[in-house]
């Protein structure tokens, strides 16, 4: 017979969204079990933003430093790549998760290590090597499993010649001489930028026209202009038929990779990043009706649709509204509330088997997750940086929005040019013509990261224009780039 | 006779607010002349916001590569002191103004070199070597003349010793191996920073119990730390008695400043940065009842109190609602506006010698300076920098609003210690309890400058926190500090 143990509220998955949604739960008194095969702090803390970003910021700030007069004097010799890979696995904590389990469970949170399943409503088996344990659920189950890279099946020898994935590319101990990248999204791109800088030969291998296809054009083109700058190459275009490690006396040998234009590249090592695939594989989705394997969709309480009785929660990449570890945060706040709403039958409305629309809650309540419509952040940490919020110009026209899109030289601004000496970037608002305000928001240049949040802030407090024209950038920061947006605007 | 011309709008003064409302007005059509005695940019381009952040950004920059794993190893030199003076010297195009003087042209204002002043209602008289011109304006006259260093008059000696202003500060040729300063606020910590960078011996002697004493208390004593640690003293609630500079056989002496505390100090400059005096005492106030000398008191379309007839505004430091550059020059797009306004009628309300109160007219509106009142932001671009908008606690007391402070340590932010290895910070937002809306925001930290503006937009758009709680922050950028402070109010 398993044991069994009941909870208020059992979470699987402790990545960002799983420990997030446990924490605030057990702040509010709940009894909550947070269920980790790997480890806690998942994907994001250990192979992916966390890593990716410890591994992108020597290169940025030794750019910056040679790019001010009077400080590029003092640069004189070369990135430490032997440095910034023990950069990496001090912020990933060695891939040790002691501290982020110790936080988990300082809040109240019971860590409970094993695979977790469902085995029919409210009620989760954990397996592990001790055998297994049954967590009964008082009030909610929340899936926060998260996404592993997707393995193209369709490239012949893909699978067999062991590509990296991001883990792969995020964790790896030494640099490789020479690196192909499947793919033209932000890992493809943030990763291209880190081995190009610590000396590997990188190609970009895009079945698009270009890199970051999903964003503004001039995006992409700039990027790419700088790839090119630094040696990167981007082959567009392109798809990878064949795949192949010759086995040969090399301990590693190079890859031969065979495009569909008939040419064949040659690499150390193949990262693939062609997307996400969710872990809902193994999470028992067939004892409560759903398909395992598949996305999850849920509403804005991040209740999973399909599922009688008010009781499942996804939140995070698995419900696919957008893979990003903040907005998976985000997510784990409105339904933390709603979980708490829910029990305290403040909130009151039932999912009646998927019948409701995810829209028939009011609005930026607390407890439902409102911005993932239309407010989805995102910064890209190549050098320049890249930074989104809300629609692109294509984005809304194709939603009927009447829109303008406003462009702007950042480059004009006083405070980019003291920045770094020949700064260039660029930025566009997307202004919604009917109602006047910002409905999107994409900068690039360096440092254009933490300038992002003022554009989220305009539009989830759908700030009217000429109202924002009252919001007076300091001088001489980089923020003016906002002056010089409205007044092109026509303010 | 004098020669006399007719314009639209005559300004007085060239710097960021006088060349704002002139091209703003010429844009529309208005004839328009622009007086100047000096430089076409003013203060602001040539000695003090552009010098200033030239010559803090180098070893801001060379301090974040070394502080940052893997790129410090490439920091093997000193910052060049040389370089970062010839920095400065490019970026105030050698105090020549031609750069500037043809982009004010281009918009079509004509350029007029000399001492202007007022000669009567709506007439100004400028003088030069060349003679004298009278320029009549059919529409308004538009001050911007700007400060100057004020020197204390009551220290012995201090005239005749020839102390540094903030144009030497800024402009000084040779790196001085000792520097007094009088004052505790932005200019006084911002040049402390820069010359002390350079190699200086620096000391701040502050009448107050320590530094930056009108911002959070936080910001003076967190900056007073960091000063301590290079090496800057700052000796807290001395006043300057008098100053000597010994006319012995060197050919530039240290200066012997006597304090009241008995002491004495000795140091090759002194510079003098207690605050500022307007540029008011030539301007012929005195020609339509104004006492010359004078801060010039404005209502909210910066109309000047106390002259019949509508026709004469002041912008920028003169005014002393704010003397920071993008205040002045918010002030004259608002005096534009409200200029053309006026002009085509849409603005009626007329000036009765002083009687109407400067909040008059519906705030923000495109004609009225309304965040001069609430939403002043302010950066500080010592290292680490200090930004701040709005309301500080105290402020908000005084004023009766029911405010709570809200802090974080911005280094629990993931992003703030990706971005240099053992970042630290603070911030606080100050929150109006009974409207649920932010009405002020300080920030200490690396490059927490471009992160004001996001606070700025909170304000200035009356974001409830309620709605701020759905501006999701990228992860891993440095805005996650909006999360903490938001969970640390309570959400």
């Amino acid at each position: 017979m398993t044991l069994e143990r009941i909870y208020d509220v059992v979470v699987i998955g402790a990545g960002p969204p799983g420990w997030t949604a446990s924490i605030r739960l057990a702040k509010t008194g709940m009894s909550v079990a947070l269920v980790e095969n790997e480890l806690v702090g998942g994907e994001c803390n250990y192979w992916a933003c966390v890593p990716s970003k410890a591994l992108l910021r020597p290169p940025e700030a030794l750019t910056e430093a040679s790019e001010v007069e009077g400080a590029k004097q003092a640069v004189r010799g070369l990135l430490s790549a032997e440095s910034v890979l023990s950069r990496r696995d001090k912020f990933v904590d060695n891939w040790d998760d002691s501290n982020m389990k110790a936080m988990v469970e300082k809040a109240g949170v019971v860590v409970v290590r094993g695979q977790g399943h469902l085995d029919g409503p409210k009620r989760v088996v954990v397996s592990s090597k001790n055998g297994g344990i049954a967590l009964v659920a008082n009030q909610a189950v929340v899936l926060s499993t998260g996404t592993r890279a997707s393995i193209d099946r369709k490239v012949k020898g893909l699978t067999e010649a062991q590509p990296w994935t991001n883990r792969n590319a995020t964790g790896a101990k030494k640099v490789p001489s020479s690196l192909a990248i499947m793919g033209d999204g932000p890992v493809a791109c943030e990763m291209a930028h880190v081995w190009s800088s610590l000396g590997t030969k990188v190609t970009i291998l895009s079945r698009n026209d270009g890199i970051l296809s999903r964003y503004e054009p001039f995006v992409g083109e700039r990027l790419m202009n700088v790839f090119k700058h630094r040696g990167i190459s981007v082959r567009a275009n392109v798809n990878v038929k064949e795949v192949e490690r010759p086995n040969h006396k090399q301990d590693h040998p190079p890859l031969n990779i065979t495009l569909d234009d008939g040419t064949t590249i040659t690499a150390q090592e193949l990262l693939v990043a062609i997307g996400r695939t969710p872990n809902t594989d193994k999470l028992g989705l067939e004892t409560i009706g759903l398909k395992p394997g598949d996305w999850l969709q849920v509403d804005d309480t991040c209740l999973v649709q399909g599922v009688e009785g008010d009781w499942l929660y996804a939140v995070g990449d698995i419900n696919h509204r957008a893979l990003l570890t903040h907005i998976g945060k985000y997510q784990a706040r409105a339904c933390a509330s709603a979980i708490i709403a829910r029990a305290h039958g403040t909130l009151t409305s039932s999912n009646s088997g998927g019948s409701r629309s995810c829209n028939s809650y009011d609005p930026w309540n607390k407890w439902v997750a409102t911005s993932d419509h239309a407010a989805v952040p995102q910064v890209i940490f190549t050098d320049p940086q890249i930074a989104s919020v809300g629609f692109t110009e294509k984005a809304a026209r194709s939603l009927k929005i009447n829109v303008r899109a406003v462009d702007c030289e950042i480059d004009t601004v006083v405070g980019a040019m003291l920045h770094t000496d020949g700064y260039t970037g660029h930025a566009r608002i997307i202004v919604d013509d009917d109602r006047h305000v910002i409905v999107g928001a994409t900068m690039i240049g360096p440092q254009v990261g933490d300038s992002l949040h003022s554009a989220t802030i305009a539009i989830i407090g759908e700030v009217p224009l000429e109202r924002l024209w009252h919001a007076v950038p300091s001088f001489p920061t980089m923020s003016e780039v906002w002056l010089s947006l409205l007044e092109n605007y026509g303010l």
